[in-house]
C-alpha cells in the first residue's frame, strides 16, 4: 500500500488536493444493513468546516459530501462507499507568490524532494483539507460502534496554547458560541481574547485534543504490532500538524510508582484508570482516553527566512486564509481517527475470535 | 494481518510466547548482497538481554539467535530470513499461584477476555521476551540502513522516574558500568541510588527513552496515513509498557508559537529542528528526534488488589524476576524499531521513486 | 483489506454499482512525473463500452472518465489518483421484475446470502460495469509500462464458442470492422455469422482472450506466494466470468514430457517459451503469455428455472440489454489487469532490488 | 509484503530453502480454542513427504514438524503459530556441478537475474520443499475448517501426462499401494507401468490435480479483488510447477452455451455445479471444484542445451534426487493451499458479516 489507505478490514482510501476538483475516498468493509445517507456524514463535516468563526480559516467550502455507491435503500450493502466532496473555492492565485519558494513548518521541501514536484496549490495533498474525507469516513465508523455497542467517541479541546483548559462537561460543547470545542464553558472568554491576542501578533499556537470512547468492550486489539494503542497512535500521529500521542497516563507515567500507575482490579472495576482503557495493546472496557498535541499553524504572515527551488535564500510570508489554531477544528477530525480505528479492530476481533465465550466477568 | 507482523515491503512477522519452547520470527524484504550473520544480531541482543546488572531481571536467558534461512556464502539472499531463539529459563512453576488471578497494570485480564485462554505462564504472548526478536531483526536494518546511507540510531535514557538526564554524549552509553543507557556518565551513582531506593520500596518506575536517527535521508514517509511520524508512533507505541510517543517537540510544541516552532530554512540548513526531522510526514534530512514514555513495571512485590477468574476479590503479590523499570533495557528495543520502520520506509520510496531527480539542493 | 483493493505497492481500490450514481477507483502509489490525461484513459474505456455492435449489450453509457487528482500540470505527483465515471443510463425499471428471484449463473443468490441484501439493479456490485474502472487504472500502468520498460500488452479473442481463432496478426486488431478483437480478420464473417446464431437461439457463449506482454525485464515477481504468475490468476480469475486461466502451455503441459515442455537456454535466447515468460514465478524477459475462459453470459432470454427469496420453485427469464458473449468485451479488461500486476511488480521489485546488478547476460 | 505471506487474517509467512538448516513458517490469526498438536500437522506431511516410491524422489527426509508457540494446554492460544521443520539430508555435495550453469526450466535464470545470487543448493527457495510448510499450515485450516463447518477437502490425481484418470470413490485413495492419490484403483498398474516407462526413458511428465471441498457454508468470498475463486487461482498457481487454474467447468465453458452451463436454481438445490461452487466470487454452498495443472519436472537425466553464468553455452544434465512427475505428490499441497484460502475467507466473511442473518433457504 501507498500510505493512503487506513485499516485492515474496514479501510478509508483517500485521494485530492487542496485545490484539484475534489477530495474523497472509499470506505471498504462496512458491515451491510447500517442505515446511512449524506446527512449522517454532513453533521461532523460541518464542525470541522472553515469559515464558522473569526479564529478559524475564512476559506469558504460548504464541504457538501456525496455517497457515490455502497448503499441500497438507505442501507448499506457491504460494498464499498465511495464518498465525493467537490472543492469549491479553490483561489489558487493566492498562492502564485509561493510557487519557488518552501514555506517553513510545511512539507513543502519534502514533498519536492519526494516526488521531485512542487505542488504548490496551498500544500496539494499535504493539506489538511484532505482531513474532511477522514470526518466522512469516521462519521459512518462512529454510527455503526454506536448501534453495535453503544460506543460513544467525544474529543475536546483540553489545552489552548500555555492555557490548561480543565474538563468540566460534554454539555459545554453545545454552548451556540463554543467554536473551540472547549469542555467549559466559563473559559471561553478567556480563550477568544487569547486567539485574539494570539492573531493580533501575527502569530500562531499549539493545542491539546483530548478524544475519549466510552463504552468499548472489552477485547479489541491485536498483539503484537496492531495493538490498539498502536493503531491509535499511528492515526493519530497521521494528522496534519500533530507532534504527540498519548494513551491514559502518557507521559506522566514516566514519574509515576507502580503502585500508582498500575489500576487494581475489583469486582466492582478497575481502580482508577491511568492506562487509558487499553493493557497489553487490548481494550479493557473502560473508556479509552487519548491525549494529542498539535503544533502551531506553521502558515504566518510573518517574514520568515527560506529557500527558493534554486536554494537561495529567501524572505517569505504566507497570506493566505490559514487557521490560528490548526488545533481549533481537529476535534472532528481526532474523533474520526478514533472511530476509523476502533470499527476496524472491532471487524477484526470478530473474524478471528467471533466464538470466544467466556465466564470470566466483565468489570465494569 | 493478525497482527505480529510489521511493516510493508520490509516486514518482520513474530512469534513465542515467554515460556513457550522458542521465541522467533520471519524478516522477509530484505535487500539481497548484503553480508550477515547472527553475530550481527546478537550485538544488540546482548545489549537487551536480561541479567546483566541487579537493577533489571535476574532471568537467565541467553537469547542466542540462530539464523534459520535467507543467507548464502554469508549474503542476504532476498528470501526471508528466518530467525529462532530458544528459551531456555522459563521456570513456569513461578507462575503457579497467579494461575487464577488476574496482574494489575498486565494483560492478564484483556488476553482472556479476548481469547478466552488464560496462558498464566509469565504473561505468555503479552511478555516484553518477545521483543528480543525485534531487536534482532532491527539490527538487520540497522546494518543496511549503515551500509546502504550511513544511518545511524541511537537511544538513551532521558528520564528516569522524576529524574530528567541531560544528554551529555554518545560516549557515555560505552562506559563499562552505564547499565542504564544514560548519556551521562556523571548521573551513574545518581541513577543507581534512586533504582536502589525504588526496589527497596518494593516498587517500579517509568522511563523515557529518546532515540535519534542521523543521516536519514530526506524523502521517506508515506502520505497521508502511512506518514514516516505515524508509522514510528506505531512501532514505539506497539512496545509492552509504553503510553506516549513524540516527535521533536511533542508535546511542548502545544505551547509553542509558530514563529518559534516552525523550522526556517536556510542554505545553510534548517535552522532548528523542532520538527524531530519530519515534515509532512516525510523526512527533511535532519536527525529524526523521537520521545518514548514508559509506565512503570507492572509487576511489584507488593500487595494488590485483584480478581480471579470467577471475579472474585483477592489480594495477590506478583513474585517472579521482573526489571523494577522496564525502561532500563528498552533503548535496543526503541532503536530496534526506528530502525525497522526506516528500513521499510526507504525501500517503500525506492519502490514508488526510484527515478526522482531533483535539482532542488538537498540541506544540510 | 476487503477485496476491493488490488495490488501491494501499485493498488487500484473500486466502488460503485451498475446502477448507482457513479463508478470509481483510486489509483494510489503511481510513480511522479508521467504525463497524464482523461484522454490516455478514455482509449481504452471506448475500447471496452457498450454498445459498439450489434454482438454486444445495447446499454448506452459515456463511459467517461473525469481525473479528480494526483496530477499537476498534466503530470502524475506520485498522490492518488481519484477516477470517476457517472452512470448515465441505469434505466433501473428494466430489473424490477427480477427483484425477488435469484438470477441462475449470476451471484444475486450468493451476495444475498452474503450480505443479507437484495440489490437487484442489474447485479449492482457484482455486474462486469465495475470492469470499466479497471480498464481506466489500467491504461495506466500501461503508459507508465510502455514509457519505462517499453512494456506493451495486447489481447485478442483466441476462442470464440467451440472456434478456436487463430492468431494471424496483431494488425487484423486495428481493422474496423473487427467488433471481436479477433486477430485474424478473414475469420471476422464467420465469428459474426456465429453470433448471430447463438443470438438467434436466444443463447449465449463462452470464449476464450489471450494475452501477451512483450519486453517485459527479466525479474519481476515475488516467491513464494505472490510469484507473477500466481498474482496474474489472481487478477484474471477476479474477472466476472472468467473460469479458467493458463500461463504459457498451461493445461497442456500436463501431457507434455520435460524434455519437451523445459525450454532450454541458449546464448541467443530461450528456446521456445512454454514456460510463458515465467519461471518459479519469475519473468524470464520472454512474452508472457496468458490464456483467460469466460463462460458463457448468464443472462440469456430463455425461461429458466429459479427460486424466490422466500425459496419457491419460479421460472424467469432476463430481458435487459446483455452481452449475449462476455468475452468479447473482455479484451481491453484482461489487458488491464495485465497491466496492472505487472506494475505493482515492477515497483516491488525496485523498492526490495534496486540496487541489484548482475554481469549475466540477458537473453533475448 | 514482500511474497511469502499468504492470506489476510489467517496467514502463513513461510521461511527456508531447500539445503538451509531448516524450512519453516508463521500461521497468524487462528481463533483460539482448537485442540492441536504436531501430530495433527504431521499427517498431511508424511502424505507429501519423499521417498515413500520408487515414483517419487528418493531424497530422505523426516519432515518432522515441530510446533514452536501458539499453543497452551493443547490449543491455540490466538498467538501466532510457529512452524519449525529440520532438514535433514541436504547433501549439497550433489548440486556442485550446477553451481555456474542454469537449469532448463528452473527458476535459476530468474533468481539470479532478480537477486543477483545464484544461491545453486537444489535450488535454494525456489525448491518444492518449501511446500512442506504450507501443507503443515494447511492441517491446521483443514482442522478448524472441518470442525467449525464440516468442511472436507480431498483431492486427487484427475490426469498422469496423457492419461485422464476417472473418478471412481475417495475410498480409493486409502488403499496401501496408492502412491498417485489415484481416485480408481484398477488403474494402479497402468499408471505404475507409465511411471516406469517415463522414468525408462529419462523423461518426466505432467499431472492434473483435482481438489473438492464439501461443506463450504454459502456466502465466503470478498468481491471484487479478493473473490474466493480469484484467491483460490492465487494460491494454486504459487505452487511450484503449476501453469493452469479451473474453477468448475473450466475452460470447457468456453464452448459451452449458457443454458447449459448456467446452472438452475430449485427449491431442492441447484441443477448441477459448472459453477464449480463460486458464483459472483462467492461461495454458493456447493462443492467447490479446483483443477490444477502441473507441469512435467524439469530436471531429467538427459543432457540439455543451457547457458552459464557467462552466458557461454553449456550442456548439462541434473543428475539429483528428483520427481519424474512432480504432480504425484502434490495432492497434500493442493489441499493445503485450498484450506488456507478458505479458513482465511471464512474469518473475512465472520470480521464483516458477523451479524448477516437472512431468510433466504439455504439450498442444499
Amino acid at each position: 500500500m501507498s500510505g493512503n489507505t487506513l485499516g485492515t478490514l474496514f479501510t478509508l482510501t483517500s485521494f485530492g488536493e487542496s485545490h484539484g476538483p475534489a477530495i474523497g475516498g472509499i470506505v471498504d468493509g462496512c458491515p451491510p444493513g447500517l442505515e446511512l445517507s449524506a446527512e449522517d456524514l454532513q453533521v461532523d463535516l460541518d464542525r470541522r468546516k472553515p469559515g464558522t468563526s473569526r479564529h478559524v480559516t475564512q476559506r469558504n467550502e460548504a464541504d457538501q459530501v456525496e455517497i457515490l455507491s455502497g448503499l441500497f435503500e438507505g442501507k448499506t450493502t457491504g460494498a464499498p462507499i465511495g464518498l465525493l466532496i467537490r472543492n469549491t473555492d479553490q483561489r489558487s492565485q493566492d498562492y502564485s507568490k509561493i510557487m519557488h519558494t518552501f514555506r517553513p513548518g510545511h512539507a513543502d521541501y519534502t514533498y519536492t524532494q519526494k516526488y521531485g514536484i512542487r505542488d504548490y496549490r496551498g500544500g496539494g495533498r499535504s493539506s489538511a483539507r484532505e482531513t474532511a474525507v477522514r470526518v466522512a469516513a469516521g462519521a459512518i465508523a462512529k454510527k455503526w460502534l454506536k448501534q453495535q455497542y453503544g460506543i460513544q467517541i467525544r474529543g475536546y479541546l483540553s489545552q489552548l496554547g500555555e492555557i490548561p483548559v480543565p474538563f468540566v462537561g460534554w454539555d459545554a460543547l453545545a454552548h451556540p458560541d463554543n467554536v473551540f470545542f472547549s469542555p467549559n464553558v466559563e473559559m471561553l472568554p478567556e480563550l477568544e481574547a487569547y486567539m485574539d491576542q494570539v492573531r493580533g501578533e501575527r502569530d500562531s499556537v499549539g493545542a491539546q485534543i483530548t478524544v475519549v470512547a466510552e463504552q468499548v468492550p472489552v477485547g479489541l486489539g491485536e498483539p503484537i504490532f496492531d495493538r490498539l494503542d498502536a493503531d491509535i497512535a499511528h492515526a493519530m500521529m497521521g494528522i496534519n500538524a500533530v507532534k504527540g500521542v498519548e494513551i491514559g497516563a502518557g507521559f506522566d507515567s514516566i514519574a509515576q510508582r507502580g503502585s500508582e500507575h498500575c489500576d487494581e482490579l475489583t469486582p466492582e472495576g478497575f481502580v482508577g484508570n491511568h492506562a487509558g482503557g487499553i493493557l497489553g495493546g487490548i481494550s479493557t472496557g473502560q473508556e479509552i482516553i487519548v491525549h494529542v498535541a498539535f503544533k502551531p499553524t506553521s502558515s504566518i504572515p510573518q517574514e520568515r527566512r527560506s529557500i527558493n527551488m534554486d536554494g537561495e535564500a529567501v524572505m517569505m510570508q504566507t497570506t493566505g486564509r490559514h487557521d490560528p489554531c490548526v488545533g481549533i477544528r481537529a476535534t472532528p477530525i481526532v474523533e474520526a481517527m478514533l472511530a476509523l480505528v476502533l470499527m476496524d479492530h472491532a471487524l477484526r476481533h470478530r473474524g478471528q475470535n467471533a466464538d470466544v465465550r467466556t465466564t470470566v466477568p466483565v468489570l465494569k
